[in-house]
């Protein structure tokens, strides 16, 4: 599987994935966030090969439903694009680091960035 | 109803809105967005007022489990808030106002309300 590819599911079920079932989450999350292969969480959880790919797929396709329909991972990506913005922006800007105003600004930017 | 309940139910519509059907979309923006009363509603729509309210009483459950489970406009308000913190911190720092750094920064914290 492709990084990106792995990297987009992970997001997708940082945000929905409490929409899934517990049985759907814990196969997800091994094959996801654990790197199992197939053949492996079929042998872990006796079932098929094929019926783990299959709920695989689904849930896939569920998280995808719903960020079709919400958008929500696409818009906290934009916000977190931008205050990183605002965080290079004070490093380059030719306010004093001592300026109490400016540390309090990057301290709230990586709150926003831990949070995001 | 008390104004910050229907506050309340309008934010949660604007996150979690497109998760309902065609049908409680609709009736439900006649009574959060646009204020009408039940009665109003179950005239415009040929449909009983206990019915009406029903339907309502569902959406708001519906919208209500999701933020349960994703906390999303939690997340958000408290991202918002923070940006607004922000702001103001730049409009009391030492900074000259024509430090242009710091004007794009206020553009960037703007663009940011603005999205959420």
């Amino acid at each position: 599987m492709k990084m990106d590819e792995r990297y987009e599911q992970a997001m997708l079920y940082d945000f929905y994935g409490e929409l899934l079932t517990e049985h759907q989450k814990e196969i997800y999350e091994l094959f996801v966030l654990d790197d199992y292969s197939l053949g492996e969480i079929a042998q872990e959880k006796g079932i098929s090969r094929q019926g783990v790919h299959d709920l695989i797929k689904r849930c896939n396709k569920t998280l995808e439903g719903y960020e079709e329909k919400l958008h929500l991972v696409q818009k906290f990506l934009s916000v977190k694009e931008k205050v990183h913005r605002i965080d290079e922006l004070l490093l380059t800007s030719e306010t004093s680091p001592e300026d109490p105003a400016i540390a309090k600004i990057r301290k709230i930017a990586d709150e926003i960035i831990e949070e995001l």
